[in-house]
């Protein structure tokens, strides 16, 4: 999403500037940037049973389709699915449907409309959930707006916010699919380590448990040091990476990285995210993290400690480093940047921590 | 909303087709095209309390901004708004708010997204709704997606669907507005008749009244002959408008339409419609909306009969005339067409009507 975000250079500050004219809604329970999705509470119902939360989340794609990230319109239409359905995972909601916007250009071939809407209807039949209706007009390039609807089972609230020093970090899946699949398809050769091409499933079952056991949650679609960092900040607090964090990373992900000589700590901070959600649990809970995980046959992916000391420290070349995530997430999200821009200042970064031995 | 809406010629068979795949949401009551928003059950809460009805509508403005219709970003932000919100009105929706999907041009001014921001917020407050949260990102043309939600008061249920021959037709409001809008928009001089400029506001609170007393509703944001064409055909009627229907056009729109020498039917013809709601009313439930309206010091518009007989008809010239509104509103989305365009298809018609005598 490099291109789309690329306005966001100092995000916090520039979504600040834009949303500081709009009263704050009495009714929503999140601050702003404090959710992946706002949870929004119903007036109650007569009977006085408690109020409800909805968890209400909206997101184009557009840019990842007009810079090539996304070359087929069945990938386009699920990725635009699972990227709001991510977001409900990350707040533990159970999802009501979506509403679809989209933008298409005229002449637009017949058939790759029939195949994004094919992939649109499959990422929902995959994520038990449904198209619930929407808006088309014409415009200059292809973008596909979704919205997201679910609501919170009582009970649950689960935000960004939260995270205590002692908690331990996990992930729902292996990490860095996403940077991966970008630095195949923006830059790789026909021999793609992503065969079966790059689906990526929002993870609201394990998202369901996440609610019951984790003290923060959010989901990784800008990618897993934008994630940390925002996590960090938010809480006040950092992350001490495991040791053999590699192992956390996915499998693709490491081939391609590797053919183009790049070192896997890339695949955590480029800004193509993919769609786990990465969470904190307090150490009480993590009997009943294995338990219900173990129940529903996911095994989540440990990777790490939260700390008081702010910053992300892992292992890099036998070596404890401590990185920069807010420059790295700023170089990531640089506006106007492309994905060789991005690999340069990594690179950059990548030689400092080198020199810095 | 010509432009964006041109490749809505069988509006109906195309949305047909691009939804065709998605199946049918267990939990939404309306069919496709017969709400102006989607009405979605919740599950029903612990407690035995009746299930509630969620009201969702998505809506983009883009191609109105790019055909020059509306080049003040205040004002594109107000109507960006309001279009979702009078979808809302149009079921009887009480709103919980807004979410915003904003695509923003590289280089475009600060000053201009402030602007932008304040006419949703301004539209927002005028509505005693809320931004509830949004997603902003980067593409060649401005367009901003709205995505409004509300709650539909419990024993209420306003759709398209439910007029009947003998039903009495109103407006929320004077008609033709947005169509005299656009004359004077983008072929005008400087002399507008709308010195004030354009704001129109989604009839909420006329709303909750209709949803009590009305059998069908539809907003005329495509145009009035847009809308008697869908209520017309979903409810296998025709409408008989009233003698005197001059009365019930907004008076700068009939100042636009002099100005340029075109009939007064033709501010009910074109596709730039206005927010007003269209709502049938059976005889028994007159004095109920009478007393309602005058509580609330609401005058609606009476604008004629619903009639076994399809197909609108008034009185032009002094001749009562069967207006073949299918064909009108397909004139007015044609794939393709400009102003001119349509203003040439509806001359054209009229020269027929006249021969016709």
């Amino acid at each position: 999403m490099t291109t789309r975000r690329t306005i966001i250079d100092g995000e916090t500050r520039f979504i600040d500037r834009l949303t500081g004219v709009f009263p704050i809604p009495p009714h929503r329970r999140n601050a702003i940037h404090t959710a992946d999705a706002e949870l929004v509470e119903l007036p109650p119902a007569s009977g006085g049973t408690p109020p409800r939360l909805l968890a209400l989340t909206t997101d184009t794609v557009a840019e990842e389709i007009a810079s090539g990230l996304y070359t087929d319109p069945y990938q386009a239409g699920w990725v635009a699915a699972m990227a709001s359905l991510s977001d409900l995972a990350a707040v533990a909601a159970d999802p009501l449907g979506l509403l679809l916007a989209e933008t298409i250009p005229p002449g637009y071939p017949e058939r790759g409309l029939q195949k994004l809407q094919a992939g649109i209807a499959d990422a929902c039949a995959t994520s038990g959930t449904w198209v619930l209706g929407g808006d088309t007009g014409i415009g200059a390039a292809l973008s596909i707006t979704t919205t997201a609807v679910g609501l919170v089972p009582a009970g649950r609230f689960l935000t960004r916010r939260g995270a205590k020093p002692g908690d331990a970090l996990f992930s729902t899946g292996r990490l860095g699919r996403g940077n991966g699949y970008a630095l195949a398809a923006l830059g790789g050769g026909p021999d793609t380590p992503f065969p079966g091409g790059y689906y990526p499933r929002a993870k609201l079952r394990e998202g369901s448990i996440v609610g019951e056991v984790a003290s923060a949650c959010m989901d990784t679609s800008d990618g897993v040091f934008a994630t940390l960092d925002q996590l960090g900040s938010l809480n006040g607090v950092g992350f001490e990476i495991t040791e053999r964090w590699e192992g956390t990373i996915d499998d693709a992900a490491i081939t391609a990285a590797g053919r183009r000589g790049l070192p896997p700590w890339f695949l955590l901070a480029g800004c193509h995210g993919e769609f786990e959600l990465l969470f904190c649990v307090r150490p009480s809970r993590l009997d009943a993290l294995r338990e219900r995980a173990q129940a529903a046959g996911w095994r989540p992916v440990e990777v790490g400690v939260v700390t008081a000391e702010p910053g992300v420290r892992l292992t890099v070349d036998g070596r404890r480093v401590l990185f920069d995530t807010a420059r790295l997430r700023a170089e990531a999200w640089r506006p106007g940047a492309g994905i060789g821009d991005i690999l340069g200042a990594f690179i950059a970064y990548d030689t400092e921590l080198k020199e810095g031995e």
